[in-house]
């Protein structure tokens, strides 16, 4: 299956909804947001409004209005701050009426547990389609780490606004100012605000984004569906991911369990370190460095896969995705490690979100070479 | 001399403008920016562009729209980083394009060295009026701190701009929240920043602005340097104080040289305390607490003036004004308390610029009552 011929209206029933949910937490790379809170929200929007229309990239006319909506902030400041719909619309009004123009079309900025379903929340909630894709085809903790910016596309103008519908429009020279300056308000803010930006055009978006990544997520939360009713959800979960063309490169790079955690709200992000250790007695052990996300996995100190390339952490019976801020001491997991789309690994890409973006000591190296 | 009376234009030359900057930096009670670098940039726009023209606030229709400009930030780092014209047009500009309507004329938000100036620089650069008047009749450090935002005026939608012309436009429910938001923002942008903001009427302005005080702010320097001919500046001008009808409860608090000094740039703002000892051996000590602004001398322990009193240091040979960035150990000084208008010492005023808002702990007494 290639993704990019996706051109097919993507028919989303309520149920299915965990399954998405699910695929996209797994494709966040233990960010993104909350696949639960973002799921409720999003089926409640689904059920009031019926449910968003969800078009291929291939049917957005090149001169389409589109612009992306998101959760911002840090993941572990979400548990304990819950997401309202008004807000989601009222930040987008906002853009709308400082665009001085109706916008035709949503993207979803990440693949996330819940920054893929904000855009079906407000796609049903408004009446406007939602795309078949994202800015990165997976979640980042920046606001310039994306295919998007990577290719042109502005960040801004950004609205930022919070629960209590305080606002900023935020315009920078930069991607990587509106970063600070986004990240400023967000930390005054409370650390969950929702931002509406990275305005373009259908043309741009065909060029930029990561495209059938919402499809790929339904799939993701299928097959590990159907792999807990055979039994073996892992191995059904990295099956899938090897018919795809983006995340063919997949494999299981550790098994065993958390043995220490260090995570800290720092900066106005989650960032810190998991550390695992083989159950099979061997001694074997990993760490993996998020900020946000997953950024690095290393076994018995050599690396394994590093960003962009994704690392997910799953439930080692389940395959449920466990987001950063819900790792806790003792749980037993999978580190599933995969390639990025090719967009992701270019160059440029490497630039905006490679390891030295993050500041990590390592050079790129693609998984399916290590 | 009642000021709010005035009603002639006050025809500024350039050469008044060492007199009407060192009245303002006065007024600016230790705040309001640096009366030099706001002369030089003013002076420079009345040479290409021809002077501001300065109206009395009864020539202002009352639907007239009006908006104010200032520079917001810590005036320890407007040391550092200088003034530049275009961007207060800039950000001036861009909230005229949010507004969606042209702004007819341009308050002083505050009377200060460097924030009296700036509305000139604008009004002549611009070819729009500028009003004999202020938001609160000396400097404040917040947002929320004047006479507009206590008779009901709001602070956003407000812009605020940095050297490099990213900036965000702040709409907040309450002037507080806008001050939290701008300050994130301004300490992320460097801390030197300017705000275009306060839109009103002219009928707001003129029931909730302090009229005429750059009439006031020009008798004061003219007093200065009159006294400087005569040989005792600081009794010229603390005479010319008492003419005036909102400064006339004005004396010598203390006299004496500064012999300790703690001053430290944080949370967004100068932040410190001054200690002075008296030059006639009798042992009496002063300190002057301050954040941006002068807020509460007490000598030997006894409060003698306090906020929204105005508090002012001046070279106790010359009398010229030393903002709080520029004292220095060992400099001779004089301590001048005068009165605030009676605006600013109503029930609401105090509550949301007295002692208790900058968790002073004595409860605010008029000058002319201690």
């Amino acid at each position: 299956m290639t993704l990019e011929v996706v051109d097919e209206d993507l028919n989303l029933a309520i149920e299915d909804m965990e399954d998405l949910a699910r695929g996209a937490a797994f494709l966040g790379t233990g960010g993104g947001g909350d696949p639960y809170i973002g799921r409720l929200v999003t089926q409640e929007a689904f059920r009031a409004y019926g449910p968003a229309r969800i078009l291929p990239p291939s049917k957005i006319a090149d001169d389409a209005l589109i612009c992306s909506v998101a959760g911002f902030g840090a993941p572990t400041v979400q548990l304990e701050k819950l997401t309202s719909s008004e807000e989601v619309e009222f930040g987008f009004r906002r853009l709308e009426a400082y665009l001085g123009r109706k916008v035709d079309a949503i993207l979803p900025a990440e693949i996330g547990g819940s920054n893929s379903m904000l855009p079906l929340m407000l796609g049903a909630r408004v009446g406007l389609p939602v795309i078949d894709a994202d800015g990165m085809g997976r979640a980042f903790p920046e606001l310039q780490m994306n295919s998007l910016c990577v290719h042109g596309v502005r960040a801004t103008p950004l609205v930022v606004i919070d629960e209590h519908m305080n606002f900023a429009v935020v315009e920078a020279n930069t991607d990587r100012i509106a970063e600070e300056m986004t990240r400023a308000l967000a930390i005054q803010m409370g650390l969950r605000v929702f931002i509406s930006g990275f305005v373009m055009t259908g043309r741009q978006m065909k060029e930029a984004a990561i495209l059938g990544t919402l499809t790929v997520a339904l799939g993701i939360g299928r097959a590990i569906a159907k792999g807990r009713r055979d039994g073996d959800p892992v191995t059904s979960l990295v099956d899938y991911l090897r018919t795809t063309d983006y995340y063919r490169h997949a494999k299981v790079l550790f098994d065993g369990k958390i043995v220490d955690l260090e995570r800290n709200t720092a900066g106005g992000f989650s960032v810190g370190v998991c550390r695992l250790q083989s159950l099979s007695g061997d001694k074997a052990a990993a760490e993996v460095t998020f900020q946000n996300e997953n950024l690095v996995v290393r076994v018995n100190g050599e690396t394994c896969a590093i960003v962009p390339d994704l690392i997910c952490i799953v439930d080692r019976e389940t395959a449920e995705p466990i987001p950063t801020q819900n790792l806790k001491y003792g749980q037993r997991v999978k580190v599933i490690g995969m390639s990025a789309p090719a967009k992701m690994r270019t160059p440029k890409a490497l630039e905006t979100f490679g390891p030295q973006a993050f500041k990590l000591p390592e050079p790129f190296q693609p998984i399916e070479s290590i």
